[in-house]
């Protein structure tokens, strides 16, 4: 049986602007309410935490992505579905190690900062978008992946790109063996 | 001359969600931050004015709406092109006075407030999406127009629906009348 039209998840798209401009005004207050860089940065993180592991369900059961059996295919689902869902764009993806489990989302343009120029005075330190590596490790970790998320460069610091570091701590393999324990 | 396709403004449409619960995360903080809902309410509306002082002009530029001879066809492009790029809904408007400057908005379901099932405990007075008030106030500003908006209704409030009052504060004639001077 179909589902019925009225339980569909919606999917209304918006423009992200008023996103983008609300989200700015998160950092200036935590750059109010926290005098150092890295407790804005850890706060950013935190909260980004906690919307990511709400958000994964909702992002699981509109995006109709099936299960993966490497990281690297969640790392392009990462890259070419949520991405694209919620900011808009697509990152293109590498990989660092023959382990494979360190890759890097590399943005030629982070629609999150594009109201920014530069960061305030004084805050050389802050990781502007640290929202988006909270809300990618809470999604991880709601399906199981522990991973370290963090940003390796930033255009807003004068690197020629912004790239986000994901490093997942369990090999995939290792997993698979603990469950069937 | 056609304008160079790189030039054209982008309207990259994304899903609302992580800006909701992004929204969430704001209204939580300011909770912590000011003890008074009032105080809460003041800052999200001073917070949403400057957002939509910078907001407008890329609205303008993006929907392309002419010039308005009347409050109420304002009203109308609000409703239905600026409440619905950036919120993807369509509130109904109602009209209140014969002046024709007093009218409504009236959202039958709030995308901002999705994730949120009622008010945190002790926060009755909150207008938890009072941030949307401040943005009509902005922009509406930067076109030269003074309103009052204020939330009249609010579904997370027990109310049947959630209505956002607009007054516009002069007549367009007078206005007119003044920059004739």
């Amino acid at each position: 049986m179909s589902r019925p039209a009225h339980k569909k998840p919606e999917y209304h798209k918006i423009n992200k602007d008023l996103f983008v401009l609300t989200y700015g005004a998160l950092v200036a207050q935590l750059c109010k309410d926290y005098e150092k860089d890295e407790d804005v940065n850890k706060y950013l993180d935190k909260m980004g935490y906690g919307i990511g592991t709400r958000l994964v369900e909702d992002f699981l059961a509109r995006s109709c992505v099936r299960r993966c059996h490497s990281y690297s295919e969640i790392i392009d689902i990462i890259a070419q579905v949520a991405f694209k869902m919620y900011l808009g764009i697509t990152p293109s993806v590498d990989c660092h190690n023959s382990s494979r489990n360190e890759f890097s989302l590399i943005l030629d343009k982070n629609p999150l900062a594009e109201f920014v120029e530069e960061l305030p005075a004084g805050r050389s330190a802050l990781c502007y978008c640290n929202l988006l590596c909270g809300v990618i490790r809470g999604a991880l970790e709601m399906v199981h992946l522990a991973a370290d998320v963090t940003f390796l460069q930033d255009r807003l610091k004068g690197d020629s790109v912004t790239e986000i570091g994901i490093t997942f701590l369990k090999k995939l393999d290792e997993k698979k063996y603990r469950r069937k324990k």
